[in-house]
């Protein structure tokens, strides 16, 4: 972590523990400098990436105060963190349904992950949990140049930690698109639901910070188990 | 418009013109300071508004690329614009179908716009369409403080734009929160749908640059017709 992520991540649990709310008004810039002992760039730093996640907005001319920062169970998808972190005070846990290398893979997914004839894939099923509750269903292709090797016990915990603590991966950004559909019947299944129930459809696009495409999936969300949240700005 | 603002217009024009694709390489922060003649710091401002809209992204000691820029039908729900803008390159239009300023404001409402008791708020129901589809139906509360003059006029146009010309107001962050459900049989009427066909419902407050929330919403999309999409960061 980075110093300015650090005092980042300290002012949002100062702000979570005092229970502090939306309107009430923070420290100045300088006397945030003087009580982290650092220079004013890395304070401002700090503050874009608290505003960036919602946690605070600057007016200016007047100071810094904090917004209303949500800590439930909603899934903030302004962040390419993937769920273990977005949801990371609740119990994720995951059901890995098939996981295999293959080189037959579909049009759609060659040209987003920019894979050429001959390259493979990991095809990874997942259901996901949230409490015990099932969350979603993933279906995700990993570019095997990025992401070298996937077994079940990696599968079932955070792949994206296991990526970046054991292959030098760095997630970087992503493309989400979304739509409300109905859910067929093998969805339906998965999900404890009803053939033509509502389902929010994800697809997104995962890219490493130089800009490298390596996992592409199509998440189906159980529409009373999953909240989403996003703190959006002008 | 300031000028790190039209410097970030200039470049999305001209990566749009010349039909950049994604991961093509733009030039240096030093070759675009010499082309815009402007300080270093207008550039790296008009580059963070670049990426935070999802069109480049800057692979560190690499350099600065395109994006997989999304110039469609959807929705960018990253940018707090309202639809007007976000849709710019289609017709978008509204039916209003009822407004009214009203001093009984559910309990909700009241907390969320930080309302006192003989407050009152315009209360709004549109229906916006997309190059003649149907989008959403919007069910509106705007705070009479902020918003101190509505007509069946100007809410059928672009309600941000009149408040930022006429009234000074300006439009600074919002909180989104979403899921999929189902249409109940009014919304099914309004949508040109059947009960039980599935929606995205959003709530959204806005807030000013100042942090004065002036506007909750509840809106609920057309699941065909709407589609949405999110350009997130780590």
């Amino acid at each position: 972590m980075l110093k300015y992520e650090k005092i980042a991540h300290d002012m949002h649990t100062f702000i979570t523990n005092n229970q502090f709310k939306a309107g009430d008004k923070l420290p100045s810039v300088t006397a945030l400098k003087e009580k982290y002992e650092v220079s004013k760039s890395t304070i401002i730093k700090a503050l874009e990436l608290l505003e960036h996640d919602g946690i605070i907005y600057q007016a200016q001319g007047s100071g810094i105060y904090v917004r209303n920062a949500r800590n439930d169970n909603h899934i903030n998808v302004f962040k390419t963190n993937g769920f273990s972190r977005s949801l990371s005070e609740h119990q994720l846990t995951s059901k890995v349904l098939k996981l295999e290398e293959i080189t037959y893979i579909p049009q759609k997914i060659m040209q987003e992950l920019n894979l050429s004839k001959g390259d493979s894939v990991y095809y990874l099923e997942r259901l996901r949990y949230v409490d015990g509750n099932v969350l979603c269903i993933e279906y995700s292709y990993y570019n095997k140049e990025i992401v070298k090797y996937l077994n079940t016990e990696i599968t079932e915990g955070s792949i994206f930690d296991y990526l970046e603590q054991n292959m030098q991966v760095k997630v970087g950004f992503s493309d989400i698109y979304f739509n409300a559909d109905q859910l067929d019947s093998n969805e339906a299944k998965l999900l404890e639901l009803e053939p033509n129930d509502p389902c929010l459809r994800y697809h997104q696009t995962f890219y490493t910070t130089t800009g490298i495409p390596f996992d592409a999936s199509d998440i189906v969300f159980h529409y009373k188990n999953a909240h989403f949240y996003i703190p959006s700005k002008r």
